[in-house]
């Protein structure tokens, strides 16, 4: 037992190192990086290349992706306008996130709504550790059992206040307010940063 | 490292002692078990409600669902006439693999059409893995993009001639048929146990 909890602490500290290492590198460079999570097919992907094409002009984006297989998802955001990395990782679907995600001062979920307005309260961590809240496919509202206000009554409880937007990156619908909050957020950032 | 060795080496023989008892019980007692396996919001719930429903007369069916926090999904599979276990997990939302899972001799993965198309192409472990794909949502397809040759082209190169069962528990369009093998599957299982 003993032998087991000092292997964990090592790599803890390794860990921690590293991601401590990326934060340093993305101040110095006044890098404003957000995490973005989600279900498979939430819509991230869709996500990021509507918010590189409608910002790549005013900023310059960068995107690092990681996946099973397959670079799929970095090829779209390279062809909206960002630069893309694609991490493989061969199993898991996540990087691993102290290396990447723990460097990060933003988390923002992607949620989407044929997935159901019950997921505040079947993944409650996930919903309490995100500093905004994206809920993608509002244009599938007519056609799926989706009740808007049980959804923001489960976030509201675990998360008050969180800055949501319901958006549709099929029909645009939404995608203003994100995209502004997001200018803004990464303005602000790098105003702090000089 | 030799230590981290040892600890890994314990636990997965622990876990290979577990799976072996689970299913020989499962043996025992002729209970066909299969693993029913999706991205949240995927449908498995609706699934699981619809095919309790429809079976719940003619085979007696109960469902151990592992989920991070509420009893939400078992509920509902109870409600439809199955015996239910609901697993907390705390922080994982999958159940142990080799505890349940690894006991079981079918996997079932159900994907769904919001998800979008690339999924095959995506996460080819998880379709090379399963012995049966369920397409849930179908009644979606006409307000998404979703090209079902392009996701059956990447699920028949995986897992060259895998039954799959396009359905929407929405609408019960293509119920009948995956009914039908399981039921078929359940009986000659059972006959075969004799």
């Amino acid at each position: 037992m003993v032998q087991k909890l000092m292997v964990v602490e090592q790599v803890l500290s390794a860990n921690d190192r590293v991601a401590e290492n990326n934060r340093q590198y993305f101040d110095r460079h006044a890098v404003f990086a957000i995490n973005i999570l989600a279900s498979p097919g939430a819509g991230k992907t869709s996500l990021i290349e509507k918010t590189v094409q409608l910002l790549a002009a005013r900023l310059r984006i960068a995107v690092i992706d990681g996946d099973i297989a397959t670079s799929l998802d970095a090829d779209r955001a390279a062809a909206a306008g960002a630069s893309a990395v694609q991490i493989n990782t061969g199993g898991e679907c996540h990087l691993d996130a102290p290396m990447i995600a723990g460097a990060l001062p933003q988390s923002v979920l992607s949620a989407s709504v044929p997935e159901g307005d019950d997921k505040p309260y079947k993944y409650p961590g996930t919903y309490r550790g995100v500093n905004a809240l994206v809920i993608n496919k509002i244009d599938l509202l007519p056609y799926v059992t989706f009740n808007m206000d049980y959804f923001r009554q489960g976030v509201e409880i675990l998360n008050p206040g969180l800055v949501t937007f319901p958006l549709s990156c099929r029909t645009d619908e939404g995608l203003d307010s994100w995209i502004h909050w997001l200018l803004q957020a990464t303005l602000q950032f790098q105003e702090q940063s000089r």
